[in-house]
Order: structure tokens, then C-alpha cells, then sequence
């Protein structure tokens, strides 16, 4: 019986422990976090925090849903009571979560960064609160300390294209913390013709680009504009979260008139939300690909599902949902559109729902090339999806229908400072499946190779992918 | 090489072996069978089996689809050939389910009842024969006392509202039988508006409740006398069988209208058909929320596939299949329907498609909470998905997507009363799993924690959130 | 750690070997190859090849889709490049592949076939170019030898109804080569009455058979003709590669007033393309029920999905993927019209959709029966899905869900003559499995039924359930 947590947790086999300690683990080979949704402003003003609850309890919808999941009331989750109180209740349900992710990330975060060895049970809530809340509140478990400890070179945030960046420009030009902190681009509010405040965005749209907008001509105008602001500024990686992806091709004259219906408070069928969705992400990718910049496309995501909590508690507060429609009937129509003239841009998809790993495996098989090695690549196992079975089926199955060499490997897409183990979480992993596929047979023990794809996906693969300016390891 | 269906079966570590021996397997941990088919009549009488034929394949078709699979012709399944021959054919079909559930039920059912150790194959169908009939013919083999031989607790069987629950009443009364045998409220006759007979079934409705039934008010008046009948009758559970989950909302004087139209036989339209189903759904929704009921949905399933097979033998003969349409598309919309003022009752959902279990976990994500643990479960692998892997597939992802401590466990959803050891089966399998986490040092050997799980998803979990009258163990 | 393509690779247990050596290998079972589209020419003439470029690269859309992947340009894929530049870059591609099926199936071509024992990567490109060649170029590899040493007994191609069938006359009146070659039936061009090319496909269909097709009656007609000289040519299985398996009936009138619309040119709905193609099939399907023969159902593939490509390379490039739309949703309402009066043909059904696996085996139990074991046949992992995983879980789900032990088990669907190792490679994964339930006490260690069943899906399921003139082993 293996010791929870032990060095070799998740690591089966001696090849599997060979390989990630010496091509894989966090201490040794660096971290680039190319999607995120942290503050830079929290960075730039190298922040603090209070206590445990702060840090995991404060914005963390994964850990809420468990709560309320356990039967907690909402007081103790998203309510007024004492940090302490709601830090005491999450520690409640630690034992009940067996087989869960956030059972695992919880016990690797306390033991990496503080070095708390035991679990967190009710029994153990008080100890491990003053344990953790002891070092929290030393300089050395600051927000800039806490990356440097992950071996962070690269952050990639998510910004709106109205964002000023200006933390990230304060960062850039702090010399006293050298990893890049770059913006990203997600545009989500310029694409959502039909959500009450499309109007309003659009309007600031205008305002910060400079741009008054009245056309699709002067839209894409003032999208440029700003583009080009966002790679002033160092970024090379977009984002689009879509429910699913859609292809409803129209002309650039239809999509004018149903801006301009829009811009004039107009309703919209659900045809003309789809003519103008597609018409913008298809401008926006061929504006990628002459930028060289890569394009995210998450979707399969059902947002907000139960009305009663979305009025107490608003959005991300841990009702959504995987969205079983059909979500990607139209993706091979909308990367074709994507693909003539052979113009398209480096893609990563990711759908929520994981019984679409297989599909898109032979999905992007049919858009590759271009001298770029997986130009189209499935994204790591997303959101509800990132545990350990998620992680290993996608592998499997990226494996199986494309090439897993070539894979960009892990990002957090979290909110939290504490998230970058996630990236050992799932470098063990993957270092157990290749490693089992050694010691099986299935692949020779050939060290060069096995080195070359560890650290590829690791690590080295992300920088020749997005081309960071970062040496390979 | 372990021998077959050895103490140890499926329990591959010792960790799993010590948690099934000392807090899973039957003979220690009693069961609690919330939803089966059994008849409630042959309790009472205490009836007993001429011989293994009638108990395995008197109406088990899940067995009739495997002797069809192996070419066997009619005769000998649902026809005339004597019970013998049918037996010595169900014997010729053993040794080709290598892999298949019922190679383990039978063989696992023969060993535990009736001490076979050997196998069943041609070779030995006559012993067989000979060896259980000598057995099922003595008064220890009785219906009750194979009852008692499981360590069953309490039985919830399947009723439609206007039973008379004259035989449940009976073995309340009956001093000589302490296992609790409860009705469970089925009322899909009174939602399936389309079916011929639905016209036929409101007027014996209305002759149960004693309340004329000429509207939706009066149909809602007969449905709650019925309700109050069964709470007084002891039960606390209802459940649904849908061939998908539909949410086409509509109001009462819609749902009025539609009631109308089809009691003075007017032909609705599919739309029509799903408003009224939506509203009584609801309807009863908010009446279990008061009776603080369980409310279960099965779905995903489509019947009766074989036309020339449905006119010779009829429904639920073993023509009925896994529905590939997109059952839980509107399951959030539902559920959200359900939640409005936080009112929704507890809810057990089952899909009869396991490539729903993802979206489910997550989706039943979106509606927990009212200081209950895990108000919205997801059932156990269901039906055709009720197999080593299925079980395993349901507990993984419900560990990895929600919370599996929590998770209220098995049932039969048999007519057999050989079946009980289908939660041997399932308790086995969960060992498995757990102890395999505990084994690979994915969650401490923590003693405590990990009876509590085991007893509780075992049995304790049933208790408590059924609210049955059943001390924990 | 077991050394790469040693000879008990994938083989996990003393069982699986002891079954693999014993009653799996091809060097002991012969091949039955039902279904691949090799080109009987080739085998008449016993082509050689020049070199491993040909063999390989020649025609392999799989290996093709890989080197797009790892960003090689086209001029190396389907350009003017020379053999050895394309081997070249093919080699490179290779270390990349690690978990993919190519990795497998290569190395173990290369062994099998040539006796090379390394490993194929950049640098030893070189040597086994010159070691492959070297064999290639002597009569001991020619296409003939390499089917004897294949040990392969029977081989299924593809046809059209209209192929005069002449090679396959030619092999068999030749005495040199006992192997049979047998012409199958795939009528697709007469099926897809919405292309294109469908009237001169007709009016070649009506010079061959001599029937002038001028409505159904005599497209019948031509077609019943066409059946019977494959008949007479040995034919007994057919096929349908359909992008989803529909279900829209119509009477024999209106398909004929649908076949004389496309006839003379005129266009058709949506609805009469599917009502044709429905009608035709059920047609097709009492034939082949008349004749004793199979037919197989390929479906869930969306073809061509890269117009820029298409344009460049044409069909069958790889630009294929699978179809996530609903494929299975009308699969039990066809078979439910082929099986009215019961008269349903043998029929294996394939989808290129994996996440269809348990929808499947509980549909095809549902059309069992006629005296024939397994009359309705999940077929093996297609394509995409034929990987260690794919065929692992097509396997498990099978035997959960229907009868494992009458599977009719492997074909290679191949263009190349070094592909039947792939029936090594599936036996090895399927005792592997079979292996793994012995070990596991899953299944009792019965010598007698284990050798039963693994030979039985190796080769004399085949052999039974097509009715072909061989001996069973």
C-alpha cells in the first residue's frame, strides 16, 4: 500500500517515477500558465492573504458546489459567516470527497506550499487553519512569492478587449519579478450579439478603440485597433467560450444588417445570433493567423441553470453545467470555413462534454499541417473534466486518434494563486501513462524519445506552439 | 490466478477484501432494496418455487435476450417447451457470456442460496437441475425466507396509485415477518396522456380517489387523495419512468385545456402531449417536496423495438433498448423548473445511457443544496448498464464529478427474489474501487473515514436520506 | 519491464500467452479477412513492390493524416517527393506516436513480415529502408506470399454491382493459389441518389445487367440480376457505408416516382433522397435475406471535411472524421422494417462513433433470434476506433451488453497486404481480455470453453455465421 501524497503519488511504476522526477516534476522542469483567470493587479501589487479561506474559499465555485453538495447551508458558503466558520465546513466534507479532484489538489496544495503533511478532516480543521494561516502570513507566501515557488516563467490572463492593461504594463516594467505575466485575449462580449448589454459594450468598445462604431466595417476597424493593442502588449493567444460551435455562414453585408438592427435595439432571430457569431470569429481567425497568434474555442458549457441561486448569487458561482446537445455537429464545418485558403489559425479546441474526445481526435486530424506541428490540437481535459480519469481518457484518446507527442499539455484556467500544482497533478499522470506504456511493451524504453516527449508536453512543445520568448529545457 | 467467484471475487487488494468482509458484504451489512418489481401477493402468501426454471426464467428477460442471442428458438423461451428443456437451453448459452453480468448473478445466486460451487454449462445442467430443485422444495426456501437469507431490511416495491395496497397492508399486519415491504407511488399511467388507455385509467382513478375527475383541478384533487393514501401506507418514494426528460412548460389552464381534449378523445399534438406531462410532473413535484418523498426519473429508454416480436410476446419481453436520441437536454431546464423557491424535492435521476454520466454529475451539480447531502443523486448504473464496468464507470464518475460518499447506492429493480445479491455484487465492486484509491495512495488508510463511506453508500446513506425507519449500522 | 514487441506483447498474463500461443496466433488460426479493400488484380498478377514507400505510403490516408499532423509538407505526403525523402519523413514522424495504433501496427509489420527487431525513428530510417528492400525485391514477398504467410484462408473485397468480377474469376481458375478471393457486394453508388454522378451510374448498371432502368421495378430488376452473378462468383456478404442509418419509409410508388425525378434530372428533397435510400435497402435486405447472405452497416462518418484539401488531394486523403451527430437515433426503426415476417438478414453493424458502444449491444438484442447465434453482429472497433483501447472497449462493452463468445470478431478494412497482422493484433488484445477475467476470477479457468471461445471469435464464428466453405480449427 502506497502512503497518500507520497513522492510517487499517481506514479505506478518505477518508469512512470524515473520520468517524472526527472523530466516532468514542477522543481525541475518550469510552468508556463497560458490560460488563467487571475488578476494582474493582485500581482502587480503582490498581495497577501489572510487566512486559508481567503486563498481557497473565496472565489472557488469547485469547492461550493461540494458544499452545498454536503448539505451546507449557503450562510457558510457564499454568506456571512466567519472565514473560520466557512473554513470549518469545507473541512467537513474533505472526507466524503473521495475520487475527487479537489480532494487531491487540496492535500498537494497544502503539502507543497506549506509542507502540511497530515489530511484535512473536521478533526484536523483547527490544526491545519493556524498551520497554513501562520506561513500565509509571512512575506515568503506572497502572491509573486507563491509563483516563483511554482517555477512559473509564463502567465497567460484573460482580458476584455476594452481592458487598458495596465497591470500588465506595471509588471513589465517592474524589474524586480521576471515572469511574463501576458494578456490574452477573449473578446466573448463582442461576439454575445444577443445579450442586453451588447449595446453598452459596444458603445465602450468605441470609446477605447477610438473607433465609433456604426458598421461591421467600423467594428472590425475598432477589433484591429485594439488587436494590434493586445500585441503591443505582448499577447499572441486568444480565447472564445461558446455553448457550441456553430456555423451559420452569411455575408459580410448580412452581418452588417444585423449589427446594425442590434445597435438599434432591434431583436434578432436566433438565425441572425448565429450569421453574426460566425461571421465575427471567422474575421477574428483569419486576423489570428496573419498575427500568428492561437485560438481558443471552449464550449459545451451550460451556464446558470438554476434560477433561484442565480438570483441570490449571481454568475460563476457553481451552476453550470456540461451541456449534452450535439455540440460538435458543426465544428468540422466552421474550421473548414476556417481552413480555406489553407489560412487557418493555430486552433486549440476543448468541449466540456468528454464523450467528444474520439470525435475530436479525428476532427482536427482533417485540419493539420502548415509546417506546424498539431496546429490543431485538442485541449487538455477541461473544467469538470480535469481530474484524474479526465486527464488519462484524454491523453488516451489524443493518443490513439492524433499524435500525443506534439501535445501543448496542461493550463489552470483558475482563479487562484494556489492552482499551479495542477500542473504536477497532471504531469503525473501523464508520466504514469507513458510510463505504463514502457513497462508494458507498448512503447520501447527508449530514453532520448521518452525525455523529449515528457518535457515536450511539459513544457517545451507549449513554447514552439504559442512561441513564447522562453528557451526549451 | 484467483478461482472463480471465490470469497474474494472482484475484490483485487487486501484493502478491499478487509472493507467488503467487515463493513459491505450482506451477511454482516443489511440491504434496503428501494426499487424492485417484486410482487408484493407472493410475500404475503409466502410462496414457493417449483423448481429453478420458474424463479430464473419465469420472467427475467434479460435471460430470454441471451438465449435469443445464442439462436435458440422461441419454443424455448417464452413457449411451451417444458421447464427442463428450458433450463438445459439457458445452460448452453452459459459459457458464451464470458464477460456478462448474468455469468455472474446466476452463478453468484447459485452459490449463495444454495451452495453450488461448481458451473453451469451443458455438461452439468442436470446436476444443477437436480442439486437447487431439491432445495427450492423445502419450506427454508420459501419466499420470505429468502428474504431473510439476503439480510433485506425493507423492500419498496412498484405501485400505480390505484392500487389497494391490500397485500402490503397484510404483511404490515402480519406479526410472523418484520422486514417493512412498502409501496413505492409509479403513477406514469396517469402522465402518459398519449397511450390509448389513458382515458380508461381516469375513470378507475377517479373511482379509487372518489373524486370525479373532469379537469386538472379535480385530476390534481384524485392524485393527492392517492398521495395521502400511500403516505399513510408508508411510502415515501415515487418514481418515473420517461423515455427522455421533456420540459415544455405551460400553464394550468393550458394543462386544463389539453386534460380536456383528450377525455372527450380529441387528438393532441406532441406538444400538447409534453406540456402535460411537464405540469403534472411539477404538479407531483411540489407534493413530494411536502411529503418529503424521493422522487426518482428513469429514462433514456426505448421499448418495445421489435414489432414482430411485440406481437407474438408482448411488452417487456426483451425487446427494449438504450434511446440514442438527447435524453438530458432538458434535464437542467427541469430540474431549474423543480427549484423554483428552492422547493425541489429530493431526486434521484437515472439514465438509461451511460455516456450521460458526466453530464449528469455535473448537472445534478447545479441543484444541491436545502441541508440535505446530496439532495439530487444520481441513480445507480441502471438496467442494461447494471455490469461490472457500468457500476464501476457510475461510481467513478459520480466520485469524480460530484460527491460518492454521499451516494445512497443499490437496488435491484428486479422481479426475482433471488436478485438481492446484486447488491453483494455492487458492494463488491465499490470495495474494489475504494480500496484500489487507498492501495495506489490516492486517499489515506484512514479506518474510520473509510467505514463510514463503505456503511454508508452499503446502507446508512438510504437510511438517512430516504428517512426509513431503520437504525444505522 | 517487458521489452517492446516481445512475443507476449499485450499479452498481460500466463493465461492471455498460454491462450494466444495455443488457440489465437495467426501462425496456428488462420485469417478470415471478411471485409478490406484490397484490389484483386494484384493478387492475380502477384505484384511485388519496389520498395517500403509503396507499401507503406503509397495509399495509407492513416499514415498520411499523421505526417500533416507533425506539420511535414504535402510535397512529402501526396507530392512529387522521392520514396526514400517520404520514408524519411515518415520515420521522423514515428517516436511521436507513442499510444497510437500506426506505432503498433508498423513495428509489428516490420517484424512479422521482415524479421526487423529495432525500432523505426529518424536515425535508423536508413537501415531499414535497406533492410526492407532488400526482402521486398525477392519473389518470397510477393502480394501472394505475403497472403500465405499471413496465413490467411479467405479474403472478402469490395465491389461494385457493376465489376464484371474478372480477377476474382482468374484467381479462382488458377490452381497455384488456393487462397479464396470472394467478391462482396457494395452497392453505395446505387444507394446515393443525390449524387452527382447517380444517373450514369445507372446507365451503367443498365448496360451491365441488361436491364433498361427506367423506374424501381427494373432498377430491381438490374440489381437481382447483379446479385446473382456475385452469387455465382461466390458473393454471401454485402455492404452499406451510409453517414447515419436512416429511417424514412415510403411505399414502392413513391420511391419509384422519386428514382424517375432524379432520372430526369430533377432535384429532390431531403426527405425523398432518404425515403430512396430506405426503400432500396429494405430491398437489398430481402435479398440478402433470400440468399442466406450478411450485410453490414457502416455508418457515423463525415467525409471530405477540408475543402481546401479536397480540392488538392480528392476522396479518401484523410480528411475523414467521425460524425457526432445522433447516427444511431433510427438504427432500431430500420432494423425493426428489415425484421417484419421476421425475415431479417444476418446483418453486422459498425459505427464509427464509439460513444455508441452500449446503445448498440442493447439494440442489436433486440433483433436476435432465427436459429443463427448472434444474427445481428456488433461489429468490430471500426477505423478510428481499431486501437488498443477502441477494440478493448468494443470488446467489454459486447460482452457486458450482448454475447461476446459469438462475435464474429476481425477484419482488417485495408488497402494494404501487410495489414492482416492487425488480426494479431486484435486476437492478442481479445485474450488478453479474455485472460484477464480468468486471472481475476471472472470466468473459471475451463480449457475446454476458453479454447472454444478464442477460437471461435479468431475464426470459426466466421466461419459459421458467413456460411463459407471452410473447416473449422
Amino acid at each position: 500500500m502506497k502512503t497518500f501524497l507520497d513522492k510517487d503519488f499517481l506514479l505506478n511504476s518505477a518508469t512512470a517515477q524515473k520520468l517524472f522526477d526527472e523530466d516532468a516534476t514542477m522543481k525541475k522542469i518550469p510552468v508556463i500558465d497560458y490560460h488563467c483567470h487571475i488578476n494582474p493587479r493582485e500581482i502587480y501589487e503582490d498581495i497577501q492573504f489572510k487566512n486559508i479561506t481567503e486563498v481557497w474559499l473565496g472565489g472557488d465555485h469547485y469547492k461550493w458546489r461540494q458544499m452545498r453538495t454536503f448539505g451546507i447551508e449557503e450562510k457558510y458558503i457564499t454568506g456571512d459567516a466567519t472565514d473560520y466558520e466557512k473554513f470549518e465546513k469545507w473541512a467537513e466534507c474533505m472526507p466524503m470527497l473521495i475520487g475527487n479532484p479537489l480532494y487531491h489538489w487540496s492535500h498537494y496544495e497544502l503539502k507543497y506550499y506549506f509542507g502540511y503533511e497530515g489530511t484535512l478532516k473536521p478533526e484536523t480543521a483547527k490544526e491545519v487553519w493556524d498551520f497554513v494561516n501562520a506561513k500565509l502570513n509571512t512575506p515568503e507566501f506572497s502572491v509573486r512569492n507563491l509563483i516563483k515557488k511554482s517555477n512559473v516563467k509564463l502567465i497567460c490572463t484573460t482580458d476584455d478587449p476594452i481592458d487598458s492593461l495596465e497591470w500588465h504594463q506595471k509588471i513589465k516594467a517592474d524589474a524586480g519579478f521576471d515572469v511574463q505575466v501576458l494578456p490574452a485575449w477573449r473578446p466573448d462580449k463582442a461576439v454575445a450579439i444577443e445579450k442586453k448589454d451588447f449595446k453598452d459594450y459596444i458603445a465602450k468598445l468605441s470609446e477605447v478603440s477610438g473607433v465609433e462604431i456604426t458598421d461591421y466595417e467600423t467594428l472590425k476597424s475598432a477589433l484591429i485597433k485594439r488587436l494590434d493593442y493586445f500585441s503591443e502588449n505582448g499577447a499572441s493567444v486568444s480565447d472564445h467560450g461558446l455553448e457550441y460551435v456553430m456555423y451559420e455562414p452569411a455575408t459580410d453585408n448580412d452581418i452588417d444588417v444585423i449589427l446594425k438592427k442590434a445597435l438599434s435595439n432591434q431583436s434578432l432571430t436566433e438565425k441572425e445570433v448565429l450569421q453574426y457569431a460566425t461571421g465575427v470569429l471567422l474575421f477574428l481567425s483569419e486576423e489570428y493567423y496573419k498575427r500568428n497568434w492561437v485560438m481558443q474555442l471552449h464550449y459545451g458549457c451550460t451556464r446558470n441553470n438554476n434560477t433561484y441561486m442565480f438570483e441570490l448569487t449571481g454568475p460563476d458561482t457553481g451552476f453550470d453545467a456540461i451541456s449534452a446537445g450535439t455540440p460538435s455537429k458543426h465544428l468540422p464545418q466552421f474550421l473548414n470555413a476556417m481552413a480555406k485558403n489553407n489560412a487557418i489559425p493555430k486552433t486549440i479546441v476543448y468541449s466540456l462534454n468528454p464523450v467528444e474526445n474520439a470525435a475530436i481526435g479525428t476532427i482536427i486530424g482533417c485540419f493539420q499541417g502548415g509546417n506546424i506541428r498539431s496546429r490543431i490540437q485538442q485541449g487538455s481535459a477541461w473544467w469538470f473534466n480535469d481530474h484524474y480519469e479526465g486527464i488519462k481518457e484524454q491523453l488516451k484518446s489524443l493518443a490513439a486518434t492524433s499524435m500525443l507527442g506534439n501535445f501543448v499539455g496542461m493550463l489552470t484556467d483558475s482563479r487562484s494563486f494556489l492552482s499551479y500544482t495542477r500542473h504536477d497533478y497532471f504531469r503525473r499522470i501523464l508520466c504514469d501513462l507513458i510510463g505504463d506504456y514502457v513497462e508494458k511493451g507498448e512503447y520501447p524504453n527508449d530514453e532520448d524519445y521518452l525525455k523529449k516527449i515528457t518535457r515536450g508536453i511539459a513544457y517545451n512543445n507549449a513554447v514552439e506552439y504559442f512561441g513564447f520568448d522562453l528557451d526549451k529545457v
